[in-house]
């Protein structure tokens, strides 16, 4: 699959957990060797009660369940909205090698501003980053979203 | 119960995470109206293969699911180590009033070093911190179980 279609994937994802009346965030681990889908997964807060189930959490957990250790190297995530703080230092923790996302994300993200994970010296791995991949649609998904709220 | 009693409850979770493998670091959270225990966890990265399995996150997880809110207001949790980055976005997150930990962790912590979690504007919630609570006793649980693996 191209690069398009991994988001694709993500942004169905996203969909999905707003329709579900969470916040619409969506993401999937891939293995770029061969191009399998891994893991995927929406936002899940208020179905679970669960402050951690952001999306890459959610993802990050099932892969490595299924892959039977808390490390994912070589692996690829993709998510429609750049990684809150949290989330950021799972990826670190759990190795994923690449993190791809769409809309940059000024008020609770933690990659690109604020706690600016990746680049302190208590992140024990550093993944390449490649944030604005079709930006403008994950972005329209979220506001959408929040203006149906009001 | 006092203050060092609630610390000895996290204690003894991390002597008993350490008992089973993994890095020695316990968490309780209190509800400090009538000083009751919501939650205890200790460290389960290794037997859950989940990267996530934090003390902290899992004393969090559990104390949600049985409110059955992704929110905690008014409780405490204390803590063997100084959280993590991931811990402690789940701890603003979660909305948990007060951070008691012992010993600091210049390697991994995130809360007074490096992406100093609660001080930044992607943080929607600053929880009140007290660090270095029976700090001596922690940090040599942790130095004993490294030397042991050595």
């Amino acid at each position: 699959m191209a690069f398009k279609s991994y988001m694709g994937l993500a942004m169905r994802a996203a969909r999905e957990a707003g329709q579900r009346g969470e916040t619409p965030v969506g993401a999937v681990l891939i293995d770029p060797k061969g191009g399998r889908l891994v893991a995927e997964a929406g936002n899940r807060v208020r179905e679970l009660s669960d402050p951690t189930a952001h999306a890459e959490i959610l993802a990050i957990r099932a892969a490595c369940a299924a892959a039977g250790s808390p490390r994912l190297p070589g692996l690829d995530l993709w998510v429609t909205l750049e990684p809150c703080a949290m989330c950021a230092a799972a990826i670190a923790a759990s190795r994923i090698a690449r993190v791809y996302y769409a809309a940059p994300d000024p008020k609770s993200g933690g990659v690109e501003q604020g706690a600016r994970i990746f680049s302190q010296s208590q992140s024990h791995h550093t993944p390449e980053v490649y944030g604005g991949i079709e930006a403008a649609e994950a972005a329209q998904l979220l506001q959408d979203f929040f203006a149906a709220l009001r």
